[in-house]
């Protein structure tokens, strides 16, 4: 089965949660076995949102998986970008997976999308999937559905 | 069977939805049937968190809700607290319904937490469970937990 991993960022941003849920959810029906690593205060906002552990059942600490993370553990990467810390974690776990990988940018600020933008095209190869937007999800979650299902193809 | 209506604020707070999904599964398995009220991007942000309605299966238009709500609707009203217009909606609720109330007031800010707990002191008698929070679910999780095991008693 195919692995992948969803790497989150700080959880300031009230679209991040629910779209991970949503990520995971569509990556498992898309026949993926699903991880996600995000930052304890992202974790436990996942743990009140999914009580049944339905969307999401791997959870791991993002400094702990670093740790360990070696090329070959998984087969796709989709990486949440909303925030400069974000964009830096992105390119570690990039580098380190040399896999098949996707940054999901958001934020309400169109300069600073684009600062993010620039900056996972100059250190990755990552497919950029972006979007304005802040706690209206769907522009992000649309986007991302074509990316996910351009990979089924 | 018992009915409860839980009532959202603004979608900006990082921990409203994963709350209201928490809430909701709690409430349902207290014996509650359970509906969400909320504005549309509040809503949006519920459908992509919980796809196959798992947590929450009845959402409700908060305008069109009004214009049909009479006392006797629901057993129990939870609202969500952290902005005030969402203190306006609560009050409003509350004197339709009247019925047994619980506001649930968040805000990062002691000083704007302490204005929302006043607000609704002076213009309703719903329980008030409160906690200093803004992505961080845990402290709001916990009195919530004790409220609603409260009313099983």
């Amino acid at each position: 089965m195919k692995k992948a991993l969803i790497l989150l960022g700080c959880p300031e941003s009230p679209a991040q949660t629910p779209m991970a849920l949503y990520a995971s959810h569509r990556l498992t029906n898309a026949g993926y076995n699903v991880t996600v690593v995000s930052n304890p205060s992202a974790m436990r906002l996942l743990d009140v949102s999914d009580p049944e552990e339905r969307y999401i059942q791997k959870k791991t600490d993002i400094e702990s998986c670093l740790e360990n993370l070696k090329e070959g553990d998984f087969d796709l990467l989709l990486g949440f970008v909303h925030k400069d810390a974000a964009v830096a974690y992105f390119v570690t776990f990039y580098h380190i997976l040399n896999t098949k990988s996707i940054a999901l940018i958001f934020e309400k600020d169109s300069q600073l999308l684009e600062e993010f933008e620039n900056q996972v095209k100059e250190n990755t190869e990552a497919q950029i999937v972006s979007a304005r937007a802040y706690h209206n999800p769907t522009p992000i979650r649309v986007k991302l559905d074509k990316a996910i299902g351009s990979l089924e193809d």
